[in-house]
């Protein structure tokens, strides 16, 4: 059994100290405090769990890489930069090397993102990282619920490479998609560039479908897609899969720029209708026969 | 199986909303929203896990107040009231009863302390809550490192109380102490006073040996404390078990008034020399044969 004290010490690098100067008491303390900045804060959480959120043989730095970015991902869907984290750890592993490795991971994000961790907490049981991200707005924050009817729908890029990446680590191919599956990039650049456009956003995490259909639930809209107009990695039922991290975004026609579209992929449209319709070869694709649920 | 909707329809009348001055933006979206104070955010997080932190049979309702409590008590510790929580919440319950009593402790807590609660995430598993606290500090925070040679050592409660509810509990007993275990009283009142005056304050959440050892190990320095000056329940290993989320505080001997005398329990000094003694009957209290160590 290894002591909470030699986990603890692994992270210890890596906890943010005073000498970073948005940290006013770093680690160490019953708790961090971290200086007021003249900023709404913009706070999640997100829980990414063994079997259930990532294959039971991922590699310990997968593993923390995966579950901050995921967590990071909900920032930049809102519009926000991420600032500072922290992380509530379950483990059962009884090897201080999966720890170190753990925290390799850590710190890989932690300096891909320019982010701090500011604290945490580490308990003994089956692998799972509550992880919580904290950070401020670009520029407004992008809600769920002001889609407006007539707006364009537009996604950052292809679905479905997570999912395949997923499948080809249990097939134990080696793939470039198994790196996006564990290693997201998560669209901040994107996220402040449409910041100043987007009339909502979400991030693309539980399928496209569910995620477009929160949009349109908190925004009292529908929507209609053209599966045409979706770049997919496998086929149609990675619009109903999650995994990939990417935007989705709605924007007014009257403020669509050249760069945007040559940007991004321009999906469909928001309509009346509360519910939303997939068109494949301009026919209505039944999303019900195929197990969905429209969401609306 | 419970749909993760349905669990979280149980929370969806506790999460903030904008109705709340404080909130930009509660919950249903990516992340929450808390309006900007001009003040330093003290922040915290703490795991409860089911068999470690709280036997296997506790009520949920005991489970979700306890697990918030001992993270509140982090904020307290460090001088600091409390102002909002989130929670990641691992549950593999199928009775959404479960669930809806787990909510009735969120909300007896938010309410006692006038918190609240800004958002969360669910997952299935293993019985874990994840709290994460966010406060700010009355007029300093205390920190663990400030002790000086020559400051008085306090605590605010007697020990034990937790340890023997936890007893009571396993035995089936219904004592005071079983309600002092899950419905720790968290000292905020307290912490508001002794921030004008402590020079380091901590929770005795492991045990007064361990906490007060950390606060020598933080500051450099030792500790002397008199066994019959300290308030127990049940024998001397009260002095080395936790749970009871009293403050073990330091103050130095110009700065105390017989308010503070009144009410908290002085039970020794700090010293020099780098570990603690204990005195029992004016003898040296042996820690290391008591299977303790000195801890600094």
């Amino acid at each position: 059994m290894i002591s909470e004290l030699a986990i603890l010490n692994c992270f210890q690098h890596l906890v943010a100290n005073k000498t970073d100067k948005s940290i006013v008491v770093g680690s160490g303390d019953d708790a961090a405090v971290i200086k007021s900045q003249d900023k709404d804060l913009v706070h999640s959480v997100d829980i990414s769990k063994i079997n259930t959120h990532f294959p039971h043989d991922s590699r310990p730095e997968d593993i923390a890489y995966r579950s901050i970015a995921v967590a990071l991902s909900d920032l930049a869907a809102m519009g926000a930069y991420p600032s500072f984290i922290s992380i509530g750890l379950t483990s059962n592993s009884s090897n201080l090397n999966w720890y170190k490795k753990f925290t390799s991971g850590v710190e890989k994000i932690l300096n891909e993102y320019q982010i701090q961790l500011v604290g945490g907490d580490v308990t003994n049981g089956e692998i799972s990282i509550c992880v919580n991200v904290f950070g401020y707005a670009y520029e407004k924050n992008i809600l769920r619920s002001t889609a407006k009817i007539g707006d364009l729908i537009f996604i950052t890029g292809p679905l479905g490479e997570g999912r395949k990446g997923l499948a080809d680590w249990n097939k134990k191919e080696k793939s470039q998609y198994v790196k996006k599956f564990f290693y997201p990039e998560i669209p901040f650049e994107k996220s402040e560039y449409i910041s100043k456009y987007a009339t909502s956003c979400i991030d693309i995490s539980d399928g496209l479908i569910k995620d477009l259909g929160s949009i349109c639930k908190k925004s009292g809209v529908g929507a209609e897609i053209i599966f045409e107009n979706i770049p997919i990695t496998n086929d149609i039922d990675d619009l109903s899969y999650g995994d990939d991290y990417k935007l989705c975004y709605t924007c007014s026609p009257n403020k669509i720029d050249n760069e945007l579209i040559s940007r991004d992929h321009l999906i469909g449209k928001i309509t009346s209708q509360k519910e939303i319709i997939v068109k494949k070869e301009n026919l209505i694709f039944d999303l019900k026969k195929s197990g969905w649920d429209s969401f609306v």
